[in-house]
């Protein structure tokens, strides 16, 4: 979202007794009248942007337009319950569409063990496009924010980045089981799921804590997708600069107590590699360490959803 | 939706142990950890199809993409609580566009207290398509189904029907208020709102509840709108024709006991008409009684959402 609309949101947007995380986090936290807390989510994929129709399985389609939204419960640290489906489907093969879309999409929910709870289905003249809603629960005031880093916190990856266009983004494996074992079993200050790049998604919780990062980059995991993409493109973007900006990982970062992290990177407690690739600093902005040690200004980079006024 | 594809549904949703009500009725009711329900809708509404950009005010857009929400919770007799909102924005004109949507749309959630709990906004070549899911509260098993109606009851409705394509269907009140104070003081079996047409939607809870309805002609209130739109379009519907099968009416059908709805009558506790319009039946189907107390069939009519295969 350009960043004008984005301080215009944060403008207007009046909070509410009942958020206790409102817009601007991977998703809000609402009160519920018994004091429980509901954590909710929302994505909207379109046709020729997060997919292409006929280029693409449209169960694949299903799945991710449900993943998308589990991987933002789980960088709440929260545990799905259900989700609600919302599809403008095109006019003519919309039918069949529907069909394969839920292929994929039942066979998510069914793994996550989440309610699809309903929706609207709709056709129209125009490409697909799919919205999806998905709510979980969080124990009362345990909801991991963006907003939580400390300095000298040292901060977390699952997995690996970058090259995600080669069609993982596709296939994206949300990081629900990892965040119910960390959310259960160690001390997370922060967390944000990679959608649009992990250096700007990174920026995102420096943002929000009022604090900066210093990478090692040598130690950023970086995805095979990442070697491929940067081998057949040859346009000088290196497999770092992929798993730097590429986006749609949907990786978890996490930022944690330096001793937390370090138990947790010995232990390995995931079926998916954890990995340190950095510290939390007073410094604003983002750094990175190179093998000399010295500290430069790396700039986030990533998806920016363009809106032009 | 096409009727191929709700038997779709209803054959391929699967049921799980959190939901009290799944897809089919207005919202569906989530059972959460500690035995509160949540009731959930989606609904997506799209430029050329519920709106057109350029000849209806934004503001007034985005009022209804959040009432026609808050008319499915009010169908439920539930208390809104929260709402997040997705957008796909035409790429030129997008920023102007959502300030102008959010601007109805945050003075409805302030008349209703909804909190608006965050969303996804994003840009495409496409037109503009408006999704919102609204979250509410009801006590445990007191939401209002379609499927409650029971043979003797009477059938009563909020308001005025028929014409609403005139404008008013941008201009939706959802029956909030009306619903909550019911909800407290009456003994509601089954309810919907009129979103589709009068005659169909009634149909739809003759169909959950395995019953039909008998309807008093000439008791159905009929909108200034109806009577405006037969003289217009001079084409042989009457104004009786609109106010059975134009829908958008966004009013409340509720199904009570013969005593219930005698008293409301009389009483007429809400700001809005409540007029009793007929009976339910176990002759399944809908029939219509004529000033001369002959019942004959009568054909449900309504907006159908078309796909096709």
């Amino acid at each position: 979202m350009e960043n004008d609309l984005l301080r215009w949101f944060a403008a207007n947007l009046p909070s509410h007794e009942r958020l206790v995380v409102g817009a601007g986090d991977d998703a809000a936290v609402i009160r519920l009248a018994d004091g429980q807390q509901l954590v909710a989510t929302t994505d909207m994929l379109m046709d020729g942007v997060d997919f292409r129709v006929g280029e693409h399985d449209a169960a694949r389609i299903g799945h991710k337009a449900l993943a998308v939204n589990l991987s933002d419960l789980a960088a709440m640290g929260a545990r799905p319950v259900a989700a609600l489906v919302s599809l403008c489907l095109p006019q003519v093969g919309g039918e069949l569409l529907t069909k394969q879309l839920y292929q994929g999409l039942l066979a998510t929910a069914a793994k996550y063990d989440v309610a699809i709870a309903g929706g609207d289905t709709n056709s129209w003249p125009g490409p697909l496009v799919i919205s999806v809603t998905a709510l979980g629960e969080v124990a009362p005031q345990r909801a991991w924010r963006r907003s939580g880093a400390q300095a000298g916190d040292r901060i977390l990856v699952t997995g690996r980045f970058g090259g995600s266009i080669l069609g993982r983004h596709l296939d994206a494996v949300p990081r629900v089981t990892e965040a119910l074992w960390l959310a259960e079993h160690a001390d997370v200050h922060a967390a944000i799921d990679v959608s649009d790049g992990l250096s700007l998604d990174l920026s995102r919780v420096c943002e929000a804590s009022r604090c900066g990062a210093v990478l090692d980059l040598g130690s950023i995991p970086i995805s095979p997708d990442a070697e491929q993409l940067a081998r057949e493109r040859n346009d000088g973007a290196t497999p770092l600069d992929h798993a730097l900006a590429d986006g749609e990982d949907f990786e978890l970062v996490l930022v944690v107590p330096p001793s937390e992290a370090e138990r947790l990177v010995a232990l390995q407690p995931l079926g998916v590699p954890l990995t340190a690739i950095g510290t939390i600093s007073d410094q604003p902005g983002l750094w990175s360490r190179g093998s000399d040690g010295k500290e430069q200004p790396l700039a986030p980079r990533g998806w920016e959803h363009r809106i032009e006024s």
